[in-house]
């Protein structure tokens, strides 16, 4: 009995592990997070149970795999991104200790370097940043919010997680408390995937910017966003798996 | 002609994503960094080229990458860890970009949250740390060191890269800065792959404990280091790579 704590990655199906993909393509069970790729979850066993998270409450989806692993089945928990980058995997983790269940994590691509760099912007650049901040702007259950005050004065380049309806207090927040509001910025949308968007603006600009983009938004504050224009990748990630 | 820089993941080369591998398996010309796997460059075409990173000079690298992919060559630049966290994929990209080469960023697992995720500590967890701050303390060009005093200052999770030589230094700027000299720490060295070695300390204590680490060592400083003894992953992340 085990259970397999597997970042899926930024998006794009083709950014997952090979190690993931191969628990993935083996397992009894996958219970999946709403932004992982369909076409990843197309890759379990036909006949392997599929469970999508959202529905359940967390302490429900620890019973679930609690309960499958009980059972003899192989579960892979596919979560975006990294399990442990803003994934809520150490509680999951915590859950399968306290109940004798094996566990392993096998990390994933986080966005929080892949979304900016399929937009072309590099989150450290010798000479600009040589320190990365992250910040969830999705509200905890606590109720805390960033410590506007600190990051403000923090060097280096800010990203901020789920950003998208928190672009507002983010920008006004950072300015009043001293970061210059000509300071670069760049949301982006869907990053790694082909419906990909992103919008580059001075921070006081980019709720504005970015009102037309739709979630999962990433933000990025600091002076590398500059680079975007000197920075072109060929946006053409091929989102196809090779065959098993 | 083009230049794919590709991330090879944090150490175990099953860790590198299936884009990566597909790329690196039809290459013609492959450059890899020293901390890339063995098993990882093997995976090269027979007949590819292999350039090893280290006896070079970045602008050097930077000529060889686009001179063959002007030659016609398919090239794959293979990097320990994600290109652009602390991988200086940035001033790859940007001499790409003026010599008129198409390229391709194909983002990888960072040694970030994969290494600690390796040794049990998640660097992200509800009530412990919302926020996480990446600093490299090795040391630029430029001489920069970290700024300490606002790092002491930072709530959530500290992560240093390339932490070993600079142990001493960290735990001592921090403290004098006013970090709690009992705060929760760990020392990481090889994350992810068969020879890692991690010690857990208190911050003050903690260049004592990894004084037999070897390089790479990524220092984790935070509370979250704290769940280390209720999180313990099976660790056997399989090196092996699935048949071509």
């Amino acid at each position: 009995m085990s259970v397999h704590l597997v970042g899926a990655g930024p998006g794009n199906p083709g950014l997952i592990t090979i190690r993931g993909l191969d628990l993935l393509r083996t397992c009894d069970v996958v219970v999946y997070d709403r932004l992982v790729a369909p076409e990843l979850v197309d890759e379990a066993p036909v006949d392997a149970i599929r469970i999508a998270r959202e529905p359940h409450t967390q302490s429900e989806i620890n019973e679930l795999l609690v309960g499958y692993a009980r059972a003899g089945f192989d579960v892979v928990r596919l979560k975006g991104g990294d399990p442990f980058v803003f994934g809520r995997g150490g509680e999951e983790a915590i859950a399968l200790t306290g109940a004798g269940v094996e566990f392993e994590t096998v990390p994933g691509v986080s966005a929080l370097s892949a979304a900016p760099a399929a937009a072309g912007i590099p989150i450290t650049h010798r000479g600009l940043a040589s320190q990365v901040t992250l910040v969830t702007a999705h509200c905890s259950r606590e109720g805390q919010r960033p410590d506007y005050a600190s990051l403000a004065r923090t060097p280096g380049t800010l990203v901020f997680f789920m950003a998208l309806r928190a672009l507002e207090e983010i920008a006004a927040e950072l300015i009043a408390h001293g970061l210059n509001p000509t300071t670069p910025a760049a949301a982006i949308a869907s990053g790694t995937l082909p419906e990909q968007r992103s919008v580059v603006a001075a921070l006081a600009e980019i709720p504005a910017a970015a009102a037309e983009l739709e979630s999962p938004v990433l933000l990025v504050v600091g002076d590398v966003v500059s680079l975007a224009d000197r920075l072109r990748p060929i946006a053409s990630l091929a989102p196809a798996l090779s065959p098993r």
